[in-house]
């Protein structure tokens, strides 16, 4: 693991730098929202997206540059998404990975602008790597941003904030099919995006590409399956945050739906799934598996 | 100016249509959302952008299908950012054109994001009609979705409404520079996104790029300052609106600048220019500088 953790570190750092180089610079009349989104996207996290994305690009080989600006595309449409649930109107977070949230540091209404021109910039990025690609190379970024637009939309990840808005509003009272189309939609169609556009500009085949995509479904439920039994059982220096909040807020989640005991199984179960597919891929899956491994099994 | 008006009727009822068919179908888990963004697309207006669009593109000609989709992803930008741009946070504006707004009838979450639906769903349309053009159009699709992209992001619209809520903040104290870049950016920037992406996909050369672009500037500058002045001058019966209101608001406009003689002058100045730079492209622009000029001296 310890070797594993290194490697981790070493990716975590360069999808970091991919990420930031693609942010504006702070200056102009329009400085104010220039600040507030990269303060957004300065603020942390494991990079998991970019990361999983330049790696499943790596399965199939090629020139790394041009898979950057998808990295960074799609780590921006990330943090715009929690900038806008952090807002008062939505889940009213003050804090986020121990710093103040968006609104809190640069006001509400700048706080809907920076997540507006976050989002606009992510598809500005992405946009500019299909204009700017070798005619040979445009018509696979175009698909590529076609899935980033698609997992990012109603039929995605906005999708799944809506469902998740709505069975807040009605008091949770929600079966099992409505929370796993929150848990698909919400986390997984981000990471599922992750790994069709790292296989998509890596020249993998149509069946190579679905695979991937289910393999993000999975680990994305089961990522967030981790988390729901972590809040229960879950140890508050090590999470550093406080545990219990999911039974407080009467929140609807794996674990109060079917017991701990059926959570760590589903874990599990959908884990095997996606390494077995992750098996039928070519390239070197080692670092993918471990990373897999790691988000479900975590303790943090 | 009968038939004047017998001909935008029929542009506008085109352009509806036109938009209307790319909007989602109100079905699934996430229908709710789908409601609110349709609700603020249908909710009226102009159709002014969409209309500039098919307009500059048949100046140059083509099959008229191709710019479809982007007048489409253009109307759904400007009813997104009038959407968030009415949030209690933001304008606080319950009404407009005489209907609630998008947050009072579904809530202020939801209109959050409704608004983000559409600005995704916009990118959604444009970049699908990159991926789907035929192999010869795709560089020139994805340039329009370029122009689309950076002229809705931070260095155009949003950049506008930044600018604008700072003044608000500040009390209001500007100069004639900051105003202009409001103007030029708030409104003028999708009437240029309007008017190159019909140029780019009639296959115009970049020089008549760069006149559409003036041309956009020039009318939606003077368009803003024919507001300001109708907010002194008008009549609110014929405005349907209340007439006073950027006074009472102590709002910073051309008007309070420089007074009603000089605005009136302003806007004949660049009407003429744009008048003269649109004598200089080819095709029959007799409705589009009708267009202008109905725009630029009209009473509500």
């Amino acid at each position: 693991m310890e070797g594993f953790e290194k490697a981790l570190q070493i990716r975590a750092e360069q999808a970091e730098r991919i990420v930031l180089s693609y942010l504006p610079a702070e200056e102009g009349r329009e400085k104010k929202i220039y600040e507030a989104m990269n303060y957004s996207v300065k603020g942390g996290g494991k990079r998991l997206r970019p990361i999983l994305m330049l790696e499943a690009f790596r399965l199939f080989g090629g020139e790394e540059e041009k898979i950057h600006p998808f990295m960074a595309a799609l780590e921006m449409i990330h943090s715009y998404s929690l900038i806008h649930d952090d807002l008062p109107e939505m889940d009213n977070d003050d804090l986020r990975r121990g710093r103040a949230t968006c609104h809190v540091v640069f006001g509400q209404a700048m706080a809907v602008l920076a997540g507006d021109g976050l989002l606009n910039l992510a598809f500005e990025t992405a946009i500019s790597a299909v204009s700017g690609a070798e005619p040979e190379d445009m018509a696979k970024a175009a698909k590529a941003a076609c899935v980033l637009a698609q997992k990012a939309g109603c039929s995605g990840m906005i999708g799944g904030q809506v469902a998740d808005i709505e069975a807040e509003e009605k008091g949770n009272i929600a079966d099992d099919g409505e929370l796993l189309f929150i848990q698909e939609k919400k986390t997984g169609a981000l990471l599922e995006a992750a790994l069709m556009i790292g296989g998509i500009m890596g020249d993998a085949d149509d069946e190579q590409v679905q695979r991937l995509k289910r393999i993000g479904r999975w680990v994305g439920t089961a990522f967030q399956i981790r988390d729901d039994i972590l809040d229960v059982t879950g140890d508050e220096a090590q999470l550093g945050k406080p545990i219990g909040s999911d039974e407080k807020n009467d929140k609807l989640t794996y674990v109060s739906l079917h017991g701990l005991e059926a959570a760590g199984k589903r874990v599990a179960q959908l884990s095997g799934q996606a390494e077995r597919e992750l098996s039928l891929l070519p390239g070197d899956t080692t670092f993918l598996k471990a990373l897999f491994s790691y988000l479900i099994e975590r303790n943090k």
